[in-house]
């Protein structure tokens, strides 16, 4: 994908032209990349925190504490494959063989 | 809602029984309800950290390190007007209707 | 041991069905278990926090930070060692030969 | 009772000749009392971290990061009530009525 | 101003019609603001981070921890004076006079 | 360079003369250097925090939380070339083709 | 006392004419007093930090992480009565007098 | 030396039977040993963190935050350089050769 801070205007125009029902967006230090996706869409829009710096507690609030009216569902420091199944699951809400087949890796048996 | 510590019981009821679409779990301190309930569905949980002690960064913690393979969307402290927007933002994937309505609200005038 | 997300179930059917006087448990990241196991029984628990990221504070925070009503017995991060001498301590209150076994381990001469 | 730092005999003369089976010692700051508390007894010491500076982080740190060798049982800041009711469910190990009522308070009906 | 999460436009608009020399941006929680301005332009941005979770933590981090390429020069929480002490240092290095004003207000007497 | 802490005289000689208009000062732990330099001269100061210690937690709030009155524009942990590219922003807007250099490194084609 | 950022002639001129065999200096922020004096004489320095932002573990960390070769005696956050008992500590170790009255006021009875 | 959790009875009867001016006391985690010896004496007490978990932070704080009445001089985490200087710094107070070689050390040349 492209940089938040370094390259604004192909962020912008990935996320404009994109048809994908959930954004997932990957960053470390000041992390602004999920929330300016955000910005752009109301699409949901999953932020993953990455260790870069200080454990990368600095990434994590800067991807969570975002402000009131653009939310980021964000999951754990360099966990993208929770922010994998979280749209997954997202999208198995209007989908249900997908559904079906989160449940099954998921373990469950209901 | 349930306290997943002192009711886990109630709150598997409340999880295994309900027709939402998406949870949203609201929980301060150790914070686990978020988790918990993301444990018992494949469909998407909201985690909405809350400010009891230590600023609220023990329940931030809590809510957003989750392990691999058992994802909630963790929202800033306090924040509950993320946790609905992104609840709305998830369901209206599958509802037009709603879609337009998010982005009336979010200003949005592509 | 199982996971307290990844098999809930699992947890229950061990807190449930074992004859332990005291359960450890050990967590990193949210570190649920030791919550999920307090949650289950009145018999004492003990949570050790592993290291993962951020050092082990998430998890410290997570194990230490209970609500009222729901206690765990916290040690250190990574503190194995102290939760089994803890356990035993608890158990010697019972049991007078265990007792001098850990006082001359401890190195008492009194 | 009494402060580690500022009258460590008077805190000694009390674990030596007190007869109780469970301490709880509750300190704020550097916090030492429980841990000097647990190095004079193999009986189990609860330690509760009080909030006087930094939201308490100091006082909690100070307490569950204890050496291995010389274990004590944290609860989380300012939790008192959680204190007490791990000092109930340890001492109810070998007292069946006092079981009954923790497992009454804590309303469980299995 | 502007917000950079909620009218990522109007930011734009804003920074790239204003014939500012140096920027100020004042944020809290996810604190994008500065850095988003950081991107539009090569002039000076200089970041004022807010407290308004976490004592201000997250927004100092946000502001401070920049990618390699797009600079923030950030200053103390809640410190807007010597943000704006810092752009008139930064202006006075073509305007001599300015520098004098500064000079005088610093009370320096070389 | 000079350290601030031992060899206070060897700065204070080094910024009283030197003819720069911009000054990078790159220090750890307490980091006192960049906040000395820029109490003895009204033009502008950039800090670097390095990680030596506490993942350089330590160092950035030494930089960047100095007292209303005497600013320094602190960039991000170990990040030296956002300091460098902070200076060349500010000493272009006085030098028209330095700026034109800025424009196209950052990679902007207006 | 006098500001090490805002007028460190003032400190300097302090520090060399006075003839204190003990300097204490309380600072917030930056913190960089303590420091600044230490560098500045080989008598002891002893440095109090003020929570002013982020509860002081910003002014903690200014003052106690110094580099190898100029320390700073650290006290607690805003514990001024503990820097003044280990001036007169330090001083007693020449007077005699001074000594008995510190153990009379720390309630020794050896 | 020994260890204020695991052997306090050696800890009492080295620091009560010393003729040392002033103690130096190292620990890392809870880092008792610095408050527990300057609990039984009055002599100054420096306290050296030491980093084995988070950094350090456990045990800086728990040196650095004592209850007002017991000071302990804190200096930098592993830094035990310092602590040694400062310690020959608080003796030279009545040695004047060894404030002359501390100068040298130090390198004044007023």
């Amino acid at each position: 994908m492209a940089s938040a801070h370094r390259e604004p205007e192909k962020v912008k125009a990935i996320v404009k032209t994109s048809d994908a029902d959930v954004f997932i967006a990957v960053a470390g230090l000041s992390a602004a990349l999920p929330g300016v996706v955000a910005s752009m869409t109301v699409r949901p829009v999953i932020g993953v925190p990455r260790e870069v710096k200080l454990g990368g507690i600095d990434s994590l609030l800067s991807i969570a504490q975002m402000p009131p009216g653009v939310p980021v569902a964000t999951v754990g420091i360099d966990n993208g494959k929770n922010a994998a199944l979280l749209a997954i699951q997202i999208l198995s809400l209007k989908d249900n063989s997908l559904k079906q087949r989160v449940e099954e890796f998921r373990g469950k048996k209901k």
